[in-house]
């Protein structure tokens, strides 16, 4: 403590000191010339199995999280444990008739938006409209137990469903054989829970950090733009409609049938659209007003309803909705689907969407997360979300964020909102027209296509622009998961290509000072005369070794032509510094050895300074440090510097 | 200059200086105290095109092969351009009678080794002998007019040669269809060229880098054993043996056919293997007598072709050779299979077989370019490797290093003794005995397994080591392909894993020194009162964001509870060293951000030391430096530890 304290101290004097009287007295400076050379270190030694322990940790649970268990008692820990499982124990207990309001109201809301969108979803699916809303009544139900997001509002999502809707349709028709199709749709809901639940359960929640920010830019908006074209469908009344999902086929397929166009359709369709996308526009430049959007696509359902029951003497043309069974319908799990020949295919989809799903999920939650400043556990999600899946899942939390809901309450609100509707109203969408659906799916996922952010990407890193626009134009034109793969492959040639070719920096020297920085970053840092100082920005491992070999010998090179042409002290020394060498592998230490051995054939001096600790580690334990001796190793490139520039140069 | 030359004198002085008096006057002591807050630049503006440009050419050119042409005349530039292509244009001007001496001398000792051993490789690619002794003709011809190491001695190796043999006779059985086969491994070993010289004009040589030398250890080591294995056919004199690579087979029907074994094959194959190892362990013990285990193979063969010729009649249970076509066989260009079905497997072995040997030929060049102290460009070399082997080729070195070759012109007088043999000397072969070449293959594998490098990889690098045992029984277990591909994978799962799962280090001040480091690796390191400082070491971008924002919030959780359990002074400031973050994407900006966000809502500062250049300019551009404003960024750690302490504190 007395150290620590007087450490405070050394610091507020520089803070403060003005005069050579402090300063002379801080001992810091006096100490500092960089006649003290100081020891490299070792870190501490550890047993291969603590390494291995602490590593695989490191992996799987680097958040720790039974952290808040450590030194409890066995009955705290209980307790714990039960509030861990279900957050509702947190804050169950300060419950109180305020935050109920909130949450009514939230609720309602969401249930204004839920049941519209999810009828639209499931059509979106090709499933029954029922399915839709059954699914955003389960669920909620079970995130408010498990889930540790407090807005995530649990619905089906846009673009899982289309994936799913794209991907079983290409194989089953859903014209021909609906039930198997219905089948295979909840199979692969099923699927895609027990893939995230278990990416929850076995900790590998960092497979998603794999779909970078860039690439899912681009895979909503090529996604959105895909559902939105094939929204024409309903808007445009045409019958025959493909069931591809690449934008060509669904174009062609627009403008192929002119003639099943029906004008009255159109018509109505489009004002109706619009009439959404204004709603949407008012709530997004407005967020008091969020309402607005929240309550429109009801509205505009109810409208249209009542408008074509008017209507439906004299126009026949439109299509609707028609007869919806009534009632819960009886589980899903009768109706899964787990052997015959489209089993893989059900799994498939299963894995795609959850992955989607998750994405989109985890993303969501964290965002709400930061705003209100608590912690979103990643796995735990998983299995909360994957938990929901099994009964078929996804995520509208925007407008619960807006709405104020203040615990999951709100989704309980919902979701008897929800069950409500299932038992009792399910016959007044008979006449609900489909273009009213159609334009409800285009304002949900129109916003979806984030061009500011394609435009920052853009504008920041070309190389994530890049990826981008594959995925997008993947997604477009050749399939959707088939985008999402390109997406993926991209990151991680990303991560490869950084990897294989680190940058390598020459250092010079601060005037006045002891650092050293790269001398294209800073244009006051003068090389040192007879120094190379270079500093590598990257593990040194197979993957690069070769690569930093050459390029090392080819700095020497080249800095030997500048001499020559500037006339300067000839070369003595190369000194790299490791700081940024966060890692060596065998290759790695055969390349720096080799390095030297070249160098020193030149009768060039060639030392490290400050490598960290686990290179220094495995550069002992391969005997290459004793190969440098102890003039070989130095702390900082100032001591390095200094010490050599003395031994270099007779005394004077 | 004036200030470089001042700059000398400055290091000079901290070198020598003693006295405070010589101290006062070096400015570098003066200024350095941290009170002086030093501005942390941005790199000079470049256009993207330019950017492009530059790390398009470090990933196709780090090596700028063209330097040598920069400001010549053109004429210097033509004969620079021949001399790059041709390299016998460096040396051959300075050829003399003392260099062709040490020529002749190597190459007659490759010679020697070259036929048996191109017999033998033939057998083991169930080739025609004779392929094997004209792919040890044409090719070192071609390689001395265009290779680029002067030790690379080249001919059949026996992995490549092996996993062709394996792969191939897999589905095509050389017994049945010789013709076929002998096509297929005509045709896989021009791909194998094809392949390896395009990746050379393509500059693609760092595919090469990916497979690890922990990697081809392993592999090497499982190929030789399966090797040796298969040799105990010849060894045992077994007629039926099977044609499978996997290690069960083969020892199963070394085993089963008890029966087909011949006692006086065994001991006087036995016998041979004996005399052959003793011969290779010597000239391991005495370099100088290299030409011992140089000269026994062709030895043994012509004593066992004598001794099987004088027991011709009393022994008939003696596999031989018996008739070989004499003379140079005709272009093998009418024997490429560019059509039919097997079409696919011949360029599947050809890649496979191509990067193997492409492996193996640079890694043997690097080695001696090292010992010699001269560069061997890793795709010049996948030019002249492949284009040798579009005629057929692969490589044998250390005896041609150790015969004290010169110049390829060693090559060329092998080439001539081979052809000589081709040309007249083929029917002496005809009592050649099996077990002799037998013997001869397991010699010269036998070499290939390095346990010691093994044992040091488990020493220095556990993770190393599993890769390395992975590849290694992936070989011998499943198939000598797959083994390739899993070794491949683990590396690249390697980097992915720790890319995704980076190092975050707390950094203490050095008593007396302006230096911070890791309190883990110095022991006499100190954590700074009310300051956490943290290191990230590695870039941050998808792959690892959002772990490393958990992980730093978990650091500062745990500070926090140590510092309430220690009863220091409350956590004030969270400094992060960006020293060894040497790249950041959209993710991790948006993660950097991010955390500012949440530990300023836990009134905590957020500031960040020594952003490298490229970061700095992507934070710029993201406009995020703005909002850390400008004491948010500094220079050192030291710098912003003295700045905020001084900011912290009331005045005295």
């Amino acid at each position: 403590m007395v150290l620590n304290s007087n450490r405070v101290d050394h610091f507020v004097c520089h803070g403060t000191t003005t005069t050579i009287k402090i300063q002379t007295d801080i001992p810091i400076m006096q100490q500092s010339t960089p006649l003290e050379i100081h020891k490299v270190r070792l870190p501490p030694q550890h047993t291969t199995l603590h390494k291995l322990k602490h590593s695989l940790s490191e992996i799987f649970f680097p958040d720790d999280p039974l952290y808040t268990f450590k030194n409890q008692t066995w009955c705290t820990k209980f307790f714990l444990g039960i509030q861990y499982l279900f957050p509702i124990f947190q804050w169950g207990p300060h419950y109180n008739l305020l935050l109920l309001r909130h949450d009514v109201i939230s609720g309602l809301t969401i249930a204004s938006l839920a049941i519209p969108q999810g009828i639209s979803y499931a059509k979106l699916a090709n499933l029954p409209p029922i399915i839709g809303l059954y699914s955003s009544f389960v669920p909620p139900l079970i995130y408010s137990l498990l889930g540790s997001s407090r807005h995530l509002g649990v619905g089906p999502v846009s673009i899982a469903s289309l994936v799913m809707g794209s991907m079983l349709s290409e194989t089953v028709s859903y014209t021909q054989d609906p039930v198997l199709y219905l089948k295979l749709a909840l199979t692969a809901t099923f699927f895609a829970g027990v893939f995230q639940s278990s990416l929850g359960f076995l900790r590998l929640g960092f497979v998603i950090d794999f779909l970078s920010k860039a690439t899912l830019v681009g895979f909503m908006a090529g996604a959105a733009i895909i559902v939105s074209l094939q929204q024409l469908k309903g808007l445009f009344g045409i019958m025959h409609f493909t069931s591809k999902m690449q934008i060509i086929p669904v174009l062609s397929s627009v403008f192929m049938q002119r003639d099943e166009w029906s004008w009255q359709t159109i018509l109505i369709g489009f004002s109706f659209l619009a009439f959404l996308l204004i709603a949407r526009h008012i709530s997004l430049r407005k967020p008091n007003l969020f309402w607005v959007s929240a309550a429109a696509p009801l509205t505009s359902v109810i409208l249209s309803t009542i408008l074509v029951f008017l209507l439906r003497n004299k126009v026949h043309k439109i299509a609707i909705i028609g007869e919806l069974p009534k009632g819960v319908n009886p589980p899903s799990s009768n109706m899964l689907y787990f052997n015959g020949p489209h089993l893989a295919l059900a799994i498939k989809t299963g894995l795609v969407t959850g992955i989607l799903s998750l994405t989109e999920g985890i993303a969501v939650g964290r965002t709400f997360a930061a705003l209100k400043n608590y912690q979103v556990d990643g796995n735990k999600e998983m299995m909360a979300i994957g938990l929901m899946n099994i009964a078929g899942s996804f995520s509208r939390s925007a407008v619960n964020y807006n709405a104020g809901a203040q615990t999951t309450v709100s989704n309980i609100i919902m979701a008897s909102a929800v069950l409500v509707t299932l038992l009792f109203l399910m016959p007044l969408f008979y006449y609900t027209p489909n273009f009213v659906l159609a334009s409800i799916i285009i304002t949900a996922v129109i916003g979806l296509i984030d061009y500011q952010a394609a435009y920052k990407l853009w504008k920041v890193d070309k190389l994530d622009c890049l990826a981008c626009l594959c995925s997008f134009f993947g997604v477009l034109f050749i399939s959707v998961p088939l985008g999402l793969g390109i997406a993926v492959a991209i990151s991680v040639i990303k991560i490869l290509l950084h990897v294989s070719r680190p940058n390598t920096q020459v250092l010079g020297n601060i005037p006045g000072t002891l650092i050293f920085r790269n001398v294209n970053q800073y244009r006051e840092a003068l090389r040192v005369p007879s120094f190379l100082i270079l500093a590598v920005e990257s593990p040194i491992y197979f993957a690069n070794s070769t690569y930093l070999q050459e390029r090392i010998l080819r700095w020497v090179r080249e800095e030997e032509e500048r001499i020559e042409a500037n006339k300067e002290n000839t070369l003595k020394c190369i000194i790299l510094d490791m700081t940024a060498v966060t890692a060596i592998d065998t290759n790695g230490m055969d390349t720096v050895s080799e390095l030297r051995k070249m160098l020193e054939k030149r009768s060039l001096q060639f030392v490290l300074a400050n490598p960290v600790g686990n290179v220094m580690e495995k550069l002992h334990q391969a005997n290459i440090l004793d190969s440098f001796g102890l003039k070989g190793v130095y702390l900082t490139v100032a001591e390095a510097v200094a010490d050599i520039s003395s031994s270099l140069k007779p005394q004077p």
